[in-house]
């Protein structure tokens, strides 16, 4: 199959690189910014690069990998020009709002929404990575695609070497995404901003570097996710102050027996469930 | 010198095998449960044993390492055996209360509260490491030592080989670790503790996996350093959940330049301070 990765970004160069080394599919590679595409050409992470008009068409499969509000007007602006009976997908980490609002038109082509759930502190292609999808898993959330589409998608997935692979609805990913992911990042980042953050230097050890870690952040993209995954993520951070309401409140009364039964069911958890 | 290690746990047996390995000092051990101790004196990781009240008057040095509330009551209880003018310190992780409960004794011997800043998700001798403080700060909160006992006990972590050494208040110190070390666990736990987390596997990577980590936690451990750091943890959580509802306001109000703004401010204390 001939694959276009669109947006040569971390994400999507470490897919363009995963694919040349995984799998024997023909690279179409596209980014905004020219010198990137050119670099990933000589870097041999894609086989093509060129005009995105001109190498749409060729492609049966096209992965999308830009910000997450960009994904529904760049299909709607090649809706036209993509190949009949190809597969178009993105990479972004929220589903719901592109693949509601995608599954509304009756293109010629098959729109699934994936995510494949890998990341780093730092972004760009010179951050990518030809093995940042190894532990990963790549989850697609399908709404009006076929069976046929769907194990097309999958099957990629697994000859890429994604570490699992989850067919699941948009709603479904995005409401396990706010608690896996999203705030995990707004807890890191309300963390940080604590006030005694600037001193902690020669107080802090493996607790404070891994709660923190994720609060080095795109704030820029990670703003868009945020609000197009609102409710959910909403929901998400009331039951965490809830939870921390609880702590709070036992602290107080010094009431050890409910700090231990809370500790008790949280190390349960991380110990049965990982 | 002789240093006593009185509790052979995680901590005590990794100080036991730090000074093993990196110093020339003589090690005296003891552990509650008697096999402990003759395990640690079988693997070399002290170099006697012996009856508490016999170990005691013979150590130049004592680091007990037990539970934050039955530090005081020991350090009363052999107030008379203690050697004349030796150190007694501790390792436990809060400082105030034993600190400023201890300095209202005339003592002949100096007590100096330490908290050499390092752990593990797992506990007991079996888990401790002669590696474990390789990175960590040992941290000394003196209240009534003289400048000469304070260098003692310094200059003994730095033949230990702590990658750092800080003199500070057990007031400072609390105020440090109940940011740096408690609210991170207090955090942890409220995050395991959604109804979402037993649902996580396949949809968690990276994040989920540093922000839950210290949730495996030991409750009855814990609880005793809560209650004991009520009000600076108190503070903690206030600001924590403070800087949440930053977040949700302006998630639910779409309002993307206030969380770009909270995200850039997070994202740089992470870039220029870590």
């Amino acid at each position: 199959m001939k694959i276009l990765i669109a947006g040569l970004g971390l994400i999507g160069a470490s897919l363009a690189k995963t694919l040349k080394k995984n799998t024997s599919h023909y690279v179409l590679g596209w980014n905004r910014t020219e010198s990137v595409m050119k670099k990933a050409l000589a870097d041999g992470a894609v086989d093509e690069i060129g005009d995105i008009a001109d190498l749409i068409p060729k492609a049966d499969i096209t992965f999308i990998n830009f910000y997450p509000d960009a994904i529904v007007p760049f299909v709607l602006k090649y809706q036209d020009v993509f190949k009949d009976g190809s597969i178009v997908t993105d990479s972004c980490g929220i589903k719901t709002k592109i693949c509601r609002e995608l599954e509304k038109y009756n293109f010629k082509f098959t729109f699934i929404g994936a995510h494949p759930m890998a990341g780093r502190e730092v972004s760009g292609y010179d951050n990518s990575l030809p093995n940042l999808f190894d532990n990963a898993s790549f989850i697609c959330t399908p709404t009006n695609a076929s069976k046929a589409k769907i194990d097309t998608l999958v099957e990629l997935a697994n000859e890429m070497r994604f570490a699992r692979t989850v067919v699941t609805t948009p709603e479904h990913h995005d409401e396990m995404i706010a608690f896996t992911s999203q705030i995990a990042h707004v807890l890191a980042c309300s963390y940080v901003l604590s006030p005694l953050a600037p001193f902690h230097p020669g107080f802090s050890a493996g607790s404070y570097r891994d709660v923190s870690r994720v609060a080095r952040i795109n704030g820029e993209m990670w703003s868009e996710l945020f609000i197009a995954n609102k409710e959910p993520l909403i929901r998400e951070i009331d039951d965490l102050t809830s939870n921390l309401e609880k702590f709070k409140k036992a602290i107080e009364a010094e009431d050890s027996k409910t700090l231990e039964s809370l500790m008790a069911e949280a190390n349960k958890i991380k110990e049965e469930i990982g």
